[in-house]
């Protein structure tokens, strides 16, 4: 089963890393300009913004906040640096609500010198020590599996599957699932997993861009969909099926597309939203 | 459980590309000068040398031929390509078999423009077809699941899950698989499926190089052991505990280690094997 194309924008949500160059005004301002809906808040990208005032420009656009990005990097290999990473998380939950985001996006974290498994031990117990938090905060701490490429500095979940196990095992409201077909398009378990997520009430966001042949950098290379060989719109008709109606939230890093001119890079993402998701 | 160290280079072998600026020759004298036993050799290192010549100069060095590499690239759009690619694999296991390999490692491809599903079925259908000339060879066809990051241009097999199931679904002792630590230590099912790797009578060959960070290039920056993230010691063990007391073969491909003086990459090699591995 494939999707139908998107005749609309009503559910395109564009993260503000995407178009980097902008500050965080310029980002919603030509965001609603060009009827996107939904906007996902990068921290750095607020610069010295209080998230309260950005949460106004946002509502002043007519835009609403899709997610907050982005809280995780749990594992440490020494329990001071751990503590910081609560700290640093209970503080972007606070920042979070005060945006008026639903959403936090944990990008999990990994540490040199530990096995892997160790570290999914401390990310399990850092999501686990804030929850209360984001409870208070009204906030759900969404987890993004990443690509396996990033397991050696990013993240140690870096499957579905893996995310899955890790949501279920909480069987809380206040935690989910984030699924970024840049990170997960190439495991053959993919679709299972979705509809595993979906089933479970974890399904909380669908992200997309594109994995272009050849990647010339791994984290700064990520193309427009279509400019790929992601079949995205196979993976939001699996997205669909699991039930979930919600944002479909472009987040593209890279190096080529910020030093485009940001006007003309956004009506390439519209048109590649319509065309491609 | 944790292997102790290697105490000698009697399980030791390493590719001839990962002392690619040797010729072929070069690389089986200092191999055997260094006391390395076993050689892996890449087809196109042996130029115009016929295979079973090159056999001659590895018996006259008293060193043992573990694999050669690499056949596989099933996947194509195409019928014509895909039957090239037949004929390829063909081709590549009569010279493996002339220069006295018991192994033929297929790096077993993927195609722009098609799902990775019917990349996968091609792969199938591909061993299929060259498995009785593989047997009328004496040749094992080692299928070589690839890191994710390879899914777009390189191998649709990225688990050794997937690996696992195809070996099994042919039930052949002309099948098998190679576990190379780089393509999956991320995996956090990669114990349980090496164990069913060796049970099932599937584990023919073990690789090993490290994981950098940064990896500054996705194909040509490979590590020395130790030199990254990976805990191979702990991987060997797996293996081990899996029945596997084969060959470890050394298999780096590093623009910069190719740019070194080759003598004191060796000497590199074997330190960080009997430290690390």
């Amino acid at each position: 089963m494939t999707a139908q194309s998107l005749t609309d924008l009503s559910r395109c949500c564009v993260h503000t890393i995407t178009t980097k160059p902008w500050s965080f005004r310029e980002s919603v301002q030509s965001f609603a300009r060009a009827g996107i809906p939904g906007i996902t808040v990068w921290s750095d990208d607020l610069h010295d913004l209080a998230p309260k005032e950005a949460k106004s420009i946002i509502a002043d656009h007519g835009l609403q906040v899709v997610s907050y990005c982005r809280g995780g990097f749990f594992p440490h290999l020494d329990t001071a640096r751990r503590n910081v990473a609560i700290d640093d998380n209970r503080r972007l939950l606070d920042e979070a609500s005060a945006i008026g985001s639903p959403f936090l996006v944990l990008v999990c974290g990994t540490a040199a010198g530990q096995s892997l498994t160790v570290s999914r031990e401390q990310i399990r117990d850092g999501i686990e020590t804030i929850l209360p938090h984001a409870e208070s905060c009204g906030v759900k701490l969404v987890i993004e599996p990443l690509h396996p490429m990033y397991s050696d500095a990013r993240s140690a979940i870096n499957t579905l599957k893996q995310a899955n196990d890790m949501a279920e095992g909480f069987a809380s409201p206040w935690v989910g699932v984030a699924i970024d077909a840049y990170h997960l398009w190439w495991d053959s378990d993919l679709q299972n997993e979705i509809q595993r997520c979906g089933k479970n009430g974890n399904l909380a966001a669908f992200h997309v861009s594109d994995w272009k042949t050849p990647t010339e950098d791994m984290l700064l290379d990520r193309g427009l969909m279509g400019e790929g060989c992601i079949d995205i719109r196979e993976i939001r008709s699996w997205v669909e099926s699991a039930g979930y109606d919600g944002f479909i939230e472009v987040e593209i890093f890279s190096k080529k597309y910020w030093e485009m001119d940001q006007p003309q890079f956004l009506d390439q993402i519209v048109k590649a939203y319509l065309d491609h998701v």
